[in-house]
């Protein structure tokens, strides 16, 4: 894709110079869009997990489904809220017995580029961060992963639907596949947009101030970090240059290895739709995109933003909302419970 | 809508007679149908708060709204989650602060056919009832309408909105116009299937089995009470041969009016899609269809259902099952908030 973008970019600029016009419009802007990478996918698949549009129908329906929690009040999209740009805006969530999470829910939107997921990286990919929150304590407190298979294994339309999903699985319906099918529709969770469009060549679905920002966000380094096609979703520390001070019991990377280089090390939050996935940072304790682009220049950089530098930032990553896909905004129709379905229970 | 169906029932018969042919077909269900209306509605509108597809449209940002709980973490669509036919299909609601509610959460599909709104019946209507759970300490529990219209009003894309839906008010923004729109879109939730396709003269839209249990349904009393378009929606005292011992506080509308008469009478939920709104009564305390329509049978008729008798009504009531409509499962894309938005607030 990258290699196929640069061909694309290069024969743009030729055809400028061959017509003799367009060089000022663009004005330099090739070498500042090569940080970045255009979503041209539809979804980001998985060898280990194919995507199919069984399993994505499968994965829709249990990611809407509350039976995945103990209580039968959370479904994944309850933290993960399709409505609101894929979680649910509160600093951290709230779950089993109103139990407050230690760190914000990151959006889904665009995870699947991530290189790890969790603000800890600890699980690989989405497939294996689908397994964490049904069973976490403070979360959708499922007792066992077996609770959570009986659940669904109650009921005939599921069943049916895991063996289409999984024909070569001798048991289809397991824990994993579950997971399986739930990261097969987040992986078509993508929301490309007139950010994609201006990285393929059309620089007039940005404005001058859009693109002056995006040479801004590149000539002071945020796109050492903030970089590819989802502008974050590596790893790195908070707090380069100036400590973050966070009320957050999470220690980021070293949580996960015990490295004391790893202190602090969080995986990044894409930077796409960023405006709407406020509160900001792994504490959520920042709402003001403004104020986050403060706080990470100081941080990050050692610099401390005026407010023209500031704005124009933020007018560059507003240009980064995509639209919402259409398909993601379907609903399911979830298939009713049988005698045979472990019942809700909120103690 | 009652009149132009006799008519239409009265000429399908007429036919059938001409031709000589479908009268066994049809076996003698004209009279039994009487006692039933179908949808023939896209909406059922209300003279002081017209349907609108702006109206709607806001309605449906609302309605998925966790903004208007104060915690940030519930929406009308937690407890009526229109994927799982809209209601949450737990005994009786968690709320604020993992408070159980006290009764059953009702489905919103077809609510809009009801006589009155709420298990006590204390809402007149959908205008007025989603008024409540906003401000119920239980539910949603925001401290004051107040708050509710200052979290909406601090989005400028609700400001516009409300303007839009609500053309004719000096003040569009207000908490009675929060509700008005909630339940302008609640008026579209309506689920015609085939059993409207049997009422309006295509007996074959339900199987012969149907058609038996629909008679026994009838013949049995059943219908006394379950008539009409939404085959309940009305008032009746739940145990009017035997008592119901239930562990709910709720004794009814007598909560409302303080009549002895009224004590344990209930409003009756629409047995439109029962199969899919269990649990079943008003403390959410039946499971299963077949023990729910046993204990109906002997509270209110004082029978006692064998095997076979109950299997027919259940297999009628099963083709009471609709068709939730497209537009219903298009999740909205709501506004971001702004600086000026109160925060969520768990506490």
């Amino acid at each position: 894709m990258k290699r196929f973008y640069a061909l694309f970019v290069g024969g743009a600029l030729l055809l400028a110079g061959a017509v003799g016009v367009a060089m000022a419009s663009g004005h330099g802007l090739a070498s500042y869009k090569d940080n970045f990478e255009p979503i041209t996918v539809m979804y980001v698949d998985n060898p280990d997990n194919p995507v199919t549009p069984e399993k994505v129908e499968l994965g829709r329906k249990l990611y809407h489904d509350p039976r995945l929690s103990k209580s039968g009040l959370f479904s994944c999209n309850t933290c993960h809220n399709i409505a609101t740009w894929g979680m649910s805006k509160l600093p951290v969530d709230i779950g089993h017995q109103w139990r407050l999470g230690p760190v914000n829910s990151g959006t889904v939107f665009n995870a699947a580029f991530y290189e790890a997921q969790f603000w800890d990286g600890r699980a690989a990919d989405l497939e294996e961060q689908a397994k964490g929150p049904i069973l976490a304590h403070e979360e959708m407190a499922m007792p066992s992963e077996e609770l959570a298979v009986e659940r669904i294994a109650s009921i005939p339309e599921y069943v049916s639907r895991f063996k289409v999903s999984f024909p070569e699985d001798a048991e289809p319906l397991t824990y994993d596949n579950i997971a399986n099918a739930i990261a097969a529709f987040e992986r078509t969770l993508l929301t490309p947009g007139r950010w994609d469009r201006f990285l393929l060549g059309d620089n007039d679905s940005l404005s001058r101030a859009e693109h002056e920002g995006m040479k801004a966000f590149v000539d002071m380094g945020c796109a050492r970090c903030h970089n590819g096609v989802a502008l974050g979703g590596g790893f790195e520390k908070m707090g380069l240059v100036n400590n973050y001070p966070s009320e957050s019991p999470s220690q980021g990377r070293y949580d996960v290895t015990g490295k004391q280089e790893d202190k602090n090390v969080f995986k990044m939050t894409t930077l796409r739709n960023i405006e709407h996935t406020y509160p900001y940072f792994h504490d959520g304790a920042v709402w003001e995109l403004e104020e986050a682009v403060r706080i990470m220049a100081r941080l990050q950089l050692g610099r401390q933003l005026n407010d023209a530098e500031t704005k124009s930032i933020v007018t560059f990553l507003k240009a980064l909302t995509g639209e919402i896909p259409e398909h993601a905004l379907r609903l399911p129709v979830l298939p009713a419970s049988t005698a045979a379905t472990p019942r809700p229970d909120p103690s």
